[in-house]
């Protein structure tokens, strides 16, 4: 089964704005199995939406559209596709109803061109839309196959361009559609490890053996490093290799030992917070060289508030002094960027918060400040807790931002190997 | 003049990797003047790469293709290209040079198969990549055309698929290659004008008839919303148009007054930054609800640490009392949401950091913690300098990560009111 994606809009071929409905989609879909052969940007133009779809019909099963279905003038997808395959299109009195509930719970006027929203192509499926006005919708596209494929199915799936309309449409309902319209010839399942401390290649020579007997039996094995931390994903297709997929995943679990932090979607810093919701401690944070990054991951948590109980972003050397007590002589003798100063620190940001641990960093971000000794990229990471407090150098000779995520990275999976006693 | 993008790349299309070449590319073309009709996805298979080249071939004067180029076995873009258009490939000793001084630099042994880099199709444009090993191509593709469009040039351009190597390689050899080789009949200057604390609609409203003269004589306007921020750019092509470039910037600015905050490619927190350096001014920072993002950004800009003392994450109200002295009373009577306060952590922030300023923001990000009086997404955000502290009260309902990013942009835009007097 063949599915293609098309990102329709003028401001995407401006290149202002990301197009991250691309990757969202796919990670979706390859989830679940289903295999995006191609994706295609395109203005918002008719002419660019109407050559795009009937091309992308030829080659696809289903093809996903996103944008375009809004109100405005260049909101032309529901049209130009409706007249690609020749549909009428009629307002729907419970769309206009849900748009005009939606205005008035908003308590704010509804204006007459939102109505075009409610226009419904004879035939189509209506994805009905929560947090937003724009249905989306799904049609059978065979009219407009001109060569070949004989009967294969061919539809159109559009979807509201906003990401917070489009998403929970396509969990909530294109994914139903999907199993029921265009169930997988062969069952598929997905198993992610998330692994942090390692690079990509010595994650892949780790499991080269281990893995082995099942790759021979046709379980694909597939690597993506990004900034500090390396995603590994096992891939069952039918009922054989299914049954393989969790002997598989703890085969590599154990030859991947303590690099492993989570499955599935969760992310480092939700890790943490869990694992400190579980034991019932608290964290404090006193961050020099990431400036904050290190609390704003944790803050981005939902819930963190139950294990944070602050931080100190002491960014000028007076501030370590000062707010934290550094000692002047530590810092006169050992430097700002040094193992005695991120102790101190640890240990001040703990007995200042009450927290149980303290994670402290300071290092040379760049992308001046470097020398011979501590060059661009240094930084010293040091966790306080119930046992003596410790601390690791690490140089990470990246730009400026990558400078800071990597380190707090590191400083998260300092703390991680901490709770799980690694 | 019709540009095509191919990305190509497996892990685009398994979601694994986030498309910031296509954004990046679309961008600087369009900065230029040139037009991106269309840009496409696709495995890193030979036909998929093959297929899509000679489809983009028959409608584009200049197909970019990203990625590909490397040594492993699923860097296939050079071979297929090469093949497509008949070209054979040599092996060029200037570019074997220059990998084998590129690994010799890094004190690593040079692996046999990067030398696969150095096969140059005949014919073909070589760049150089002084960041990598694998250089760019330039390649006449008219050979793969097979229908219409005469002798209408055709270019295909391989770049490499690093983002540091593809960003200076395309910057510093493509546009100039595309200068003398596919000059713009009309030249084509845009202008951006960064705006923040205005709506979209209001801003286009403010501009509409001020700007009126300079639209009905062809000037282009647009406008793209971000989170927090409205950007609106002015393009002129041709010489009659260039002429009316500053005039209309000009007018805009007066109509936009003190929402604009800076011009081109500038973010707020650079120009918050190069304001508080400009004054001799120094800040530190009281954050609750945006949990250190504030923090974050300023330390995101280069040369931060000559005006950010630092600043307090105080997300637990015991860290206000302790590390702030917000008295107990105040939170009890008011709530850690509240105007005293923001009041009393923006004061303490400035008298314990030396700084002139302090910016403080206390509110709920929520998805819990809301009330009637106080609905997930209130927050309160609290100036204290010179004058009189000051607070200002705002609703920014969204989800989590939109919350933080928009309090912290009012809180930067607050500061930059007060730098410029407005």
């Amino acid at each position: 089964m063949a599915i293609e994606i098309i990102n329709t809009g003028s401001e995407l071929m401006l290149g202002r704005v990301l197009n991250t409905h691309q990757q969202w989609l796919c990670r979706q879909l390859s989830d679940l199995g289903y295999e995006v052969t191609r994706q295609t940007g395109v203005p918002d133009t008719a002419e660019a939406i109407e050559s795009c779809v009937r091309e992308s019909a030829q080659r696809a099963d289903v093809v996903i559209s996103t944008g375009g279905l809004g109100p405005t003038s260049d909101d032309l997808t529901r049209d130009r596709i409706a007249a690609l395959l020749g549909r009428p299109l009629r307002e729907d009195p419970a769309i206009v109803a849900h748009i005009a509930s939606w205005f008035d719970a908003r308590r704010r006027p509804m204006p007459a061109s939102t109505r075009v929203q409610a226009m419904v192509p004879e035939g189509a499926t209506v994805l009905a839309n929560p947090n937003g006005t724009a249905p989306g919708l799904i049609m059978d596209a065979r009219a407009c196959r001109t060569s070949g494929r004989g009967d294969a199915p061919c539809w159109v799936i559009m979807l509201p361009g906003p990401p917070r309309e489009l998403r929970p449409m396509f969990t909530d309902q294109v994914v139903p559609w999907l199993a029921q319209h265009l169930p997988l010839a062969e069952l598929c399942r997905t198993l992610t490890l998330r692994t942090t401390g390692v690079g990509e290649s010595a994650v892949e020579e780790r499991l080269r053996v281990p893995l082995r007997e099942f790759l021979d039996r046709g379980l694909d094995l597939a690597f993506c490093a990004r900034v500090g931390e390396v995603e590994v994903r096992l891939e069952a297709k039918g009922e054989a290799q299914l049954s393989m997929l969790s002997p598989a995943a703890e085969r590599a679990r154990e030859a991947l030992g303590s690099a492993v932090y989570g499955e599935g979607e969760i992310d480092l810093e939700t890790t943490v917070v869990r694992l400190l919701q579980t034991a019932g401690k608290r964290l404090a944070l006193a961050e020099s060289c990431t400036g904050g990054l290190l609390a704003n991951r944790i803050t981005n948590v939902p819930g963190a508030s139950t294990v944070l109980v602050g931080g100190w972003v002491t960014y000028a050397d007076e501030a370590k002094r000062a707010w934290l007590g550094v000692p002047d002589a530590l810092i006169a003798e050992h430097g700002a960027v040094s193992e005695p100063v991120a102790l101190a620190m640890a240990s001040a940001a703990a007995s200042r918060s009450g927290a149980d641990f303290a994670l402290a960093l300071t290092g040379i971000a760049g992308p001046t400040g470097g020398t011979a000794e501590k060059p661009v990229g240094t930084v010293w990471i040091a966790l306080a807790g119930p046992g003596r407090p410790r601390a690791q150098r690490l140089v990470n000779a990246f730009d400026r931002p990558t400078f800071k995520w990597v380190s707090s990275q590191q400083a998260l999976d300092m703390l991680r190997r901490e709770l799980r006693g690694f």
